[in-house]
């Protein structure tokens, strides 16, 4: 295989990206400056370099001499104003930033990482960081933890996460009394009455507002 | 303008469908078994006679003998065993039974037939059945109204019009001391988290449930 | 089933409408003007009284007192000054007209109604107007016919009915010693290069032109 | 700004990759094992050194001692067993292996790098390496060239190339006497007759063949 063969299979593990599309980055960066190239793929390096994962919520965060170390703890997650009530359990670092821009809750994260695909029942989950969550919920519970939400896609891959979270977190929930809530339903903004589903318009009619 | 134009035209009229899509409809007919064409036509002309536009919910409904009657009321609204505290407004007759279906609201219904247009600001709203929304909601009043409940869409046309009609009913609730809500925002059925705005995450976090 | 679901399952059969859009067509019809529904149900019926299949390109058109007449011939058949050499064979009234607009060829039509589906094989052909195809090829070599040219699709339907016709037409071309052609593949309007498969760029390479 | 988003804004340079796909790269490169960004952070550069520019061609091409040398001749241009009468003009590195490998041409190439925008009108055109092409023709010439072929895309912005080019080259053609020529239009595979335009419907016809 051709070296620009090889750099485009690269560019095929990429999230959303197919055979076609990698080449065209392939030739993209042939033509482009080579001083935007060497800037690029140094970039990257640096981005190993300078980044850590939080040991708490599990997001990527910049830190000066990160090494990708996971001993270190995020700004959010030091952050002592935040609700220590709430932990809102997210799929992705995307989500967590959404959550936290909405102004949605002030409490504390966790990002794991993945969905746990629909193939995957309930004792034989290896999927995501269920391990860390158990971890991260138990270091929660000493500051005070009163509710797990479940902040995950309305798909079923989310709803199923959902379910088997649910049943993987009961004996810590039994042992230490906190809820486990998702998400409301609703109308999101942009759909149509129309197109909406039963479960949809129920949950939308139930959380009604007076405004 | 030939006879197979003229019938192209009128389906142009019809709800999504272009030029192209007209022409195909009158190819269809033209090559269609003639006693389907014949029982079309006439199935037209029935649905006129037999249906009739109910008095108190405005949705067009059956009749034996309707001949588009508008002094009927339909079965529903007929049906004393629905709650009369709740008037649910809707924009169409397709979500009046969308919602029926979905167990979310066991009160009682109004088909605005259109929303308001973004064009459209207050006092000069000529649109949709306001006048017939205020003669409906005073007959609900004297069988104990508590709560007229907006169930638009979550489009900037839904928005607008449940602001004008907040606007346009504001003296008939200074009266009559009902209340005004609109449905739920959250996460509609299948939508992700990356993908949703602020409110509507703020909504399904605010709206939340412990299941 | 109500009056009105019957009507929706009419629309059902038109060309690219489904359930949803069929009950739509028929809200639509509900809040018509009356006036509108019995001019479109009495336009249908006069469309069968007022258009004629041609007896010799089987396409309809208009005629006074048609009834649906199959012994007519239309006006483009019934032109002297179109060029008796070349039969053009198309699928629809529709490919016909955008046929003749384009200007592309001064020759006679000849319409099939359908293309064979990619399940009928040779010797089995039931589908379109082999028979009348047939008929009308007779008729043409009486009047100097030398080319059948099947101007279908560029789809596999498109591709398979053409072969099938090649079989089908054999023992004719035979006889009669005309010869039977298909369009040229090339760059459509609007075609880019990269997304074009190997037979479009050869076949494009094969017609390229000095302006 | 952050790192993170440094990187990810040097990924919405990619061809096709907004804001939101670029945050995707920066969180799935956090994520990946951190070999797997070495290797691809490595490769970038390697790219730069082992490629070369065709000095005939212009394309792209693998050169074990390469540093983006535009000296050396790639080995498609350095065949003599191609046919110097023709030479395919193509607006990207793909398009020229598309062609390649139709077969449809046995000539040389030549590789533009970009469209002529449509706002360039003549005269003021700074866009593509129409200097480096006028070099390549009078190259071409001296080994026999009689036919420039303007392979491009049959879209406005291809369309607008190709005659900015016929104006741009007349002095070289009345000066040497070859013939510019252009891809012939047709069905592509998988078009519709029904949604052809007529240019195209007309060109399929002229190029209709007998198989």
């Amino acid at each position: 295989m051709s070296e620009m063969e090889k750099l485009a299979q690269y560019f095929t593990r990429f999230p959303g990206i197919g055979t076609r599309q990698a080449r065209r980055f392939v030739y993209f960066l042939l033509a482009s400056n080579p001083a935007y190239v060497k800037d690029l793929s140094a970039r990257m390096l640096s981005l190993l370099e300078k980044s850590a994962q939080c040991a708490d919520c599990r997001r990527y965060f910049e830190h000066t001499n990160g090494g990708r170390d996971t001993t270190r703890v995020c700004d959010m997650c030091a952050d002592t104003a935040s609700d220590p009530h709430t932990l809102v359990v997210v799929e992705k670092d995307a989500d967590l930033l959404s959550f936290k821009k909405s102004g949605g809750s002030p409490g504390r994260f966790f990002v794991l990482g993945a969905l746990i695909p629909l193939s995957e029942i309930k004792g034989a989950v290896v999927a995501p960081r269920v391990k860390e969550l158990k971890g991260r919920i138990e270091k929660a519970v000493a500051s005070g933890l009163k509710e797990v939400l479940l902040a995950l896609s309305a798909t079923p891959e989310g709803d199923h996460t959902a379910l088997e979270l649910r049943i993987l977190l009961e004996p810590l929930q039994k042992k230490h009394g906190f809820t486990v809530s998702a998400l409301g339903r609703g109308l999101s903004t942009g759909s149509e009455l129309e197109y909406a589903d039963g479960e949809t318009i129920k949950s939308a009619f139930e959380n009604r507002k007076t405004q």
